[in-house]
């Protein structure tokens, strides 16, 4: 894995706000990332797999949540997230018509791992989001097997790469190359110090709309540009959100919510067309499968502390989409279609990214 | 006040589980009661305050819950309570167009005993609920003044009347007299016992309906009726639920949403034409209105402990329901308009509540 | 297939309004069901699918609502249907494991009847509903194979079995053997005759719970029961309303949440332990997919007209539980499990279902 | 009235849709909009009225939505407007603790112009948003009364102010003084031409995160300022939505919801301090009060119709706060707190508004 040049290195800092050491959702102690890409001709598509924590996390429930912004998507699990407040599998993100494949392996992937559920105790609610990669990606062959969702969720670690990979392989951002990428924020409170960290997996816009801290460098670039492509969007995005700050389910849905400020600072208008999802997850507290014979004690922050996480999630939403645009690579897939890497376009045209 | 026969003295047990002391919602400990009746001629209305502790509640609020069963109706104040989860003043019902006499008052009495509020701290949210009493009340005569807003709040007591009274006195229920009725139940857990309190406003239904305990009542009833009357349900209830179980904000929701269980056995079919809202509060943690230093450890109670709270609600609201029947009086009100109170009917038909 | 004997057989009449001429969710014209049914040994499962109307559906969408009772569950594709208000594929139902091969071979199924899927328009949102057969059901063996889904869809007819078939066919019902119920209701407005019909799939409730009309038949026959059992309730459900009643989606939505009226008058508490998700859809209008030059005017009743849909979805609710109930048939599944058939148990305790 | 000077007036223009004629929510035939400004020393408050159409709104009721960005407000009426999808009345803005007299009020309003409420129809549903000016405003004196309310309703007008006007008048926005703004944009479509009208009542916002179309202009008026003052942010903004395109209350959600885009736009993070909701209504159809006989037809855009909308409210919304933002001018209010006019202090600064 090479170092890839992410909005930083480009003199690009959104934000007042420190970030962690990685810069990504895995600043969040205990979280990991794991890719599969299936890259060839066609077949532009492939899987991605957050695991929250190294635990049996069956057994180990996080308080969690999830939020609509646009919902022409397919995510599932959301329905119990909500209702109990937990997530108790892996998150993966995939294209949208292999979500029955990757449901299904990662069911196979709980009973496994937690042989009593379905014996003495009950199912287990797999959550899996989705975008359309069907521009570049012939997504009618569903070319992501059981093997390649179990790879992903192997392949989990705290490096891992952003843009032209995993379920990031053949999706869109602004009219050009999209995919996944990452980003974190540190938050300093009178009780301690905690990491927000965002994973995007983006396939939304068009190019003249797009804004980087305000420059509106997508229009510059379309100027400039002299190749010509269809600008439509089908506004899709996948936000996952972990963090260790000791919240409650709504306060947690409070938080994610603001990641659409983050978004909208890029551009979006948010379109008809797709998903844009919200699921988040703090890994403050472990909730127990089996019920204790006393009370619990949840930790949690006064609804006065929450601004320094508003501020966190915003930012850190606004860093990854940029960077899952500026990290990706150019694409050719299904029927010679191609969408052209952000990072060739700007050096190819002299684009400045800062004022 | 004089002891008021209610359904148990009829001998209707409903469901399995043990009553508080008084079969009140005033059984949850510090919960107090007040009304203001005002029943004269074309007048036919009043207001009920639940106070939900004795102590100020803008400084130690209350987790609470909100759920619109049916959303015909005007209450005021969830929207805050849902993002923040908590309740910061007692909550009043009243007649729907005395909402905004009763929002004015209980914001000065709030102003009153917390001199922060708009100084040094925010604003205060008044939580109001209504049902139409308009039958039997001129309500367009906006009988309901401040004064008996602050009575209402001033009376309230551990110790309160059921059926024409409060903001009951000009309610319906099943096309007969309803109004306030309340009853509780008992919970044992390994870690404690805890009492789940339901107090309604009742002002739905159509005679026919009237389901005791499953018996048909309401049909054997309007077989035997020789006054004719019209069946038009406009179908609202106000239902309040305190508990001193551990929850948050989520379980609470979850708990009070099956108040409808216990609706429904009574018949009701939830017809269009008004609000059917429930709002609840557990008084097992104080949230301070202050941000301390420290973070919060909130008592819960683990998921699997919600089913004998799901029954608990259930059961109460069944039996408040059907409290608020056979304790109203007749009445006789605006342009001659009268409800007959089920108790009367019942004796002079001769119907046996009892199968 | 056999005339099953269903609650109406047993004298017990529920509600006031006329059923249509089959009693059933194809009362309302178009709509067709069928069943896979797998029932050997330790596998006892199977698949039921709902064809809302005949034509391709996803060129012509129907406006649709989902209600979620208790979110326990992992039915799938509701996010978009409540985004987009409208239903673009069959309704599959299944046990809960096998929800990633539903929606994988319901995805198939739609691609080989749309070939402009993901190639010149968009994605598909399959619908899938799920309840937990464990008890009698070797679920972790997932039994259900896409040629199984595939079956169930080609299946659909008019005519179609009750009880212990399809996606019932390992389901419990008050402790006793559930699964697939169905009736419908008539509906006679100013502007037309229309039909409100309502299938369930039933796996909830404890048998001291149930109530037929009121009766509390649960506790005569607990009483009366020679032999042990635990009575545990994971309390899921699932309700598919169709009707063709013009509606809006937000209408459509109060009428399918009333269905919990009919569930309560059955003796649930709507326990914890599982989902109870309702889908609704109205076959009135089809919503094209593909943009019209033109506005589109869609049909639509008035609020006033909705009371009788409130009382017939309620009572088609709590007839099709009676029938899902009455209609199943005894069954020995995984590790010796067994439930009993109500109508054996009535008969051999000579339980009356009648006051 | 004096022509103000407003944010295109700085050659600032806003995303690429054309405007209205007067750029206002006014520009939606048949809106209007009325301020009554109480401003004497330490009373610094107001309302404003929007008035959806000349006809009596209650018999005529327009499809309207409403959507809580942030929840911690006291806004009223929108638990009705939800479940019925209709508003009856006009909208109020006043500040937080004025809310009761501004219901109470509202309902005379509606009971004089409606004789038959509370008669042989039932009751109304008041709207009314807020904010809380107590920065500047001696809220807890609670100035508003029930003749300004009227008078509010009687200055309704296609013409109005913006800034310091009406509920604006004490309001702040990024840290200096902000209150009532507007805007609007028009939308093409294949079967007609639209308008999308925003009005915002701003309260919210730090100096240092405000952005004018990208350019940080908040840290650049920071760093030039001398005075100290505190940045401290309670965000709170109510935005009114007009527009003449026939929707759904569903599709009229999904496009008020997209407001938030240009609210980011502006910098806003969406602090955890006060309310952000916003209330939409279309004037495309009237839904009568009284039944009729026969089905409506409600016309009713395509889904795929709806980008431009999402475009046009993002636009207007980021338009409106700006414009709230440089026509409010400099007050001084109770104990001596004041907030600076933007426009003075770019005029002090010689801070540029274009890049």
């Amino acid at each position: 894995m090479l170092p890839q040049k992410r909005i930083r290195d480009y003199g690009v800092i959104i934000g007042q706000l420190e970030t962690g050491p990685l810069n990504k959702i895995t600043d969040v102690a205990g979280v990991t990332v794991g890719h599969v890409t299936l890259s060839d001709n066609k077949v532009q598509t492939g899987v991605t797999a957050i695991l929250p924590h190294p635990d049996t996390i069956f057994e180990n429930k996080l308080i969690a949540s999830s939020q609509v912004i646009n919902g022409f998507g397919k995510t599932m699990g959301t329905i119990q997230l909500k209702e109990l407040g937990t997530l108790e599998t892996p998150i993966l993100l995939t294209n949208t018509l292999s979500i029955g494949v990757a449901a299904d392996t990662l069911i196979d992937y709980m009973l496994e791992r937690n042989p009593e559920i379905g014996k003495t105790t009950g199912t287990v609610n797999p959550v899996i989001g989705e975008c359309n990669d069907m521009f570049l990606n012939d997504i009618r062959a569903k070319s992501v097997k059981p093997e390649h969702v179990r790879q992903a969720l192997e392949n989990a670690s705290s490096e891992f790469e952003e843009g032209t990979v995993g379920a990031g392989t053949g999706m869109l951002c602004y009219s050009l190359k999209g995919g996944i990428g990452s980003a974190s924020r540190i938050m300093n409170m009178s009780h301690g110090t905690y990491t927000m960290g965002v994973l995007v997996l983006s396939n939304f816009g068009i190019l003249s709309d797009l804004l980087i801290k305000g420059k509106a460098v997508g229009q510059e670039l379309k100027a400039a540009r002299e190749d010509s492509y269809k600008e439509e969007d089908k506004g899709s995005i996948m936000i996952i959100v972990a963090t260790d700050l000791p919240v409650s389910e709504r306060q947690l849905n409070r938080i994610i919510k603001r990641s659409v400020t983050g978004l909208s600072r890029t551009g979006s208008i948010i379109t008809h067309g797709s998903g844009e999802i919200i699921i988040g997850f703090s890994t403050a507290t472990k909730i127990p499968h089996y019920k204790p014979e006393k009370l619990m004690a949840v930790p949690q922050v006064h609804e006065e502390d929450l601004d320094i996480a508003f501020r966190a999630i915003g930012e850190a939403t606004e860093e990854a989409v940029l960077n899952s645009l500026v990290t990706a690579e150019a694409v050719v897939g299904r029927d010679g279609n191609h969408r052209p890497a952000f990072k060739d376009l700007i050096q190819k045209y002299g684009i400045s990214l800062t004022p």
